[in-house]
């Protein structure tokens, strides 16, 4: 990758200090983040928008600003202690992208949505307010292996699956850790380990389903104390609407207000394939098991898309582990580059 | 049990708020406790003395001031949302006892240590300091249903189980919660739970032995990231030094610095039992599933004993739902009075 890439990286992977990337959505890192990029976007001549929600934009106006717009972008927000690429490389990668190119015919856009760790919720209020561009392309970080053993750089996305998280609470009955028979217990955290074993268990039994119990709290917490409630989260996703609602059945979970799975077949898709095929790189289309910004979009009507970067190392994401390689990653600034100029010299009223 | 005794344990019991007793030790709210005992002890007459610990005494010089000195008492922290009785009765009902009595052969003493839930460290600093009494008495609400069973309200401690508390990390490898095949994980959260279960089975296959996971911490915590690292406490106890060993080796603990199982034996359970079966009370004999000040006293050479109130309820304690009736409670003021009154008379250089 450019060094100019390189060092906004490092710049925004520094933000709070270590280990690892700590920007919580809407936190002061998250926001310092975002400061540091409406700097990058002013210097590139941008005009730099903030909605009521905290989203960052910095467009340039198109020959034909009546057309629909076309946006390319991520997130800066993290997990804690996560990685240097989940977020800032589409934000970077899209910055790179419309500093290459010259003034379109519709008008170019770099997105940052916030807190899209948490449930995408910067983007689902951005769609909430009707403000939406024509057409949408996210680079992300593959997290996974999958383009690895494919041996691509770049893989394009053509489906998100679908998810339900969830808080479970298990009741017990709190005593002396001391004075209380093993036989008469009630132990919440005894019950909430056997729910965590089969929450395991029946994702296993679903092919290409997961399950994840990330967070938990026993009440009272105290070492000599048995306890009384134990509250966590499980995380469920599946890649289509069957294995999605077999999975929260068995889960016990409500069906109700689950993310849908979507699918990417747009304009945007078609750009990033003819720009993969024209650079002579092998073609690779696949699932995101993780939920992006881009797929809120897609659900609100948004013709929208992802090119993922190959993962170094095992995959890992979400972790300071993550890596991408210098190589995969400036091509993908080349082929996102030849998407965004081909969606925004499209002709029509949408890049469609 | 007496109005005054009654007030005195509300007046305790609401310190801090709710829900439950929350006076964790060296915490602000069990300084507070004991600036109120600390009035009642000079109300009544008692030279008030506060060790370099923060471990409280009132004492009424006896006529031969010579003889080893003659103790009554427990202690006043809690664990977190613990319960009315476990500590305060201890305290109140020596302090009842005391104004019973007038001037004594020996010196009387009341004593509140400090810190006990967390590993008795207010009465093992008193203890290395070397300023033992010759009798401690400690008063104590059972824990525990063996009196509600055994139809008697008072229970003779013969017997303090041997303990050890340890604190676990198990690792794994964080990663994304959406992207990582339910195949290739090391989820740190799924192997403490087949741990916590391993830990509750190798308790319940040696009988009268328990152990406790009661805290546990998964990291990074968040809901869509797999844990790589969860920290857990083990609590694991057994009434006797073999059974102590074989609990402890087959749950990988390091057996050293365990704290071995005690017994009572001397002048003061003697005194006890006289008084108890003088009032025409079932004589109960039975061990202590808790660490207690008095086993600690008792380690370090002092004539120690326990006299355990029946449990209301389900004997449920480390809970707002600890209960002991008011008359149960009055007659271990009356058993408490009757068996000090017969060791601070005693002849001979000690009680024993």
């Amino acid at each position: 990758m450019s060094d100019r890439l390189q060092a906004r990286l490092d710049a925004v992977y520094a933000i709070g200090g270590g280990p690892g990337a700590n920007r919580i959505g809407y936190s002061p890192e998250e926001d310092e983040a975002h400061r540091l990029v409406a700097g990058w976007m002013a210097e590139l001549g941008l005009e730099v928008d903030v909605d009521p929600d905290g989203n960052l934009v910095g467009r340039r106006a198109g020959e034909d600003p009546g057309l629909a717009e076309v946006w390319a972008g991520s997130h800066l927000d993290s997990v804690p202690e996560g990685g240097r690429f989940d977020g800032p490389l589409g934000v970077l990668a899209a910055l790179e992208a419309v500093s290459r190119l010259g003034r379109c015919r519709r008008t170019l856009g770099v997105v940052v949505f916030r807190d899209e760790e948490r449930g995408c919720r910067g983007s689902r209020a951005f769609v909430a307010r009707g403000r939406l561009p024509g057409a949408f392309v996210e680079v992300h970080h593959e997290q996974g292996t999958r383009l690895t053993t494919r041996d691509a750089p770049l893989g394009i996305v053509t489906r998100i699956t679908g998810y339900k998280r969830v808080e479970r609470v298990i009741e017990g009955r709190p005593g002396h850790a001391g004075t209380t028979p093993m036989e008469g217990r009630e132990d919440a955290l005894v019950r909430a380990a056997e729910e965590i074993l089969r929450v395991r268990d029946v994702a296993l039994s679903i092919p290409g389903t997961v399950a994840t119990v990330g967070r938990i709290e026993a009440e009272p917490g105290a070492a000599n104390v048995i306890p009384g409630s134990v509250r966590f989260t499980i995380d469920a996703r599946a890649p289509d609407a069957d294995r999605l609602s077999r999975l929260l059945g068995e889960l016990g979970i409500d069906p109700s207000e689950a993310q849908a799975p979507v699918a990417f077949a747009g304009a945007s898709v078609e750009a990033l394939r003819h720009a993969v095929a024209s650079r002579g790189l092998p073609l690779v289309e696949l699932d995101s098991g993780a939920g992006h910004d881009a797929g809120v979009l897609a659900h609100a009507g948004v013709d929208a898309a992802m090119l993922f970067v190959r993962a170094g190392g095992e995959g890992v994401s979400h972790s300071p582990d993550e890596t991408c390689s210098d190589v995969d990653v400036a091509l993908a600034v080349d082929v996102l580059t030849d998407a965004l100029a081909a969606l925004a010299e499209a002709p029509g009223a949408t890049p469609r």
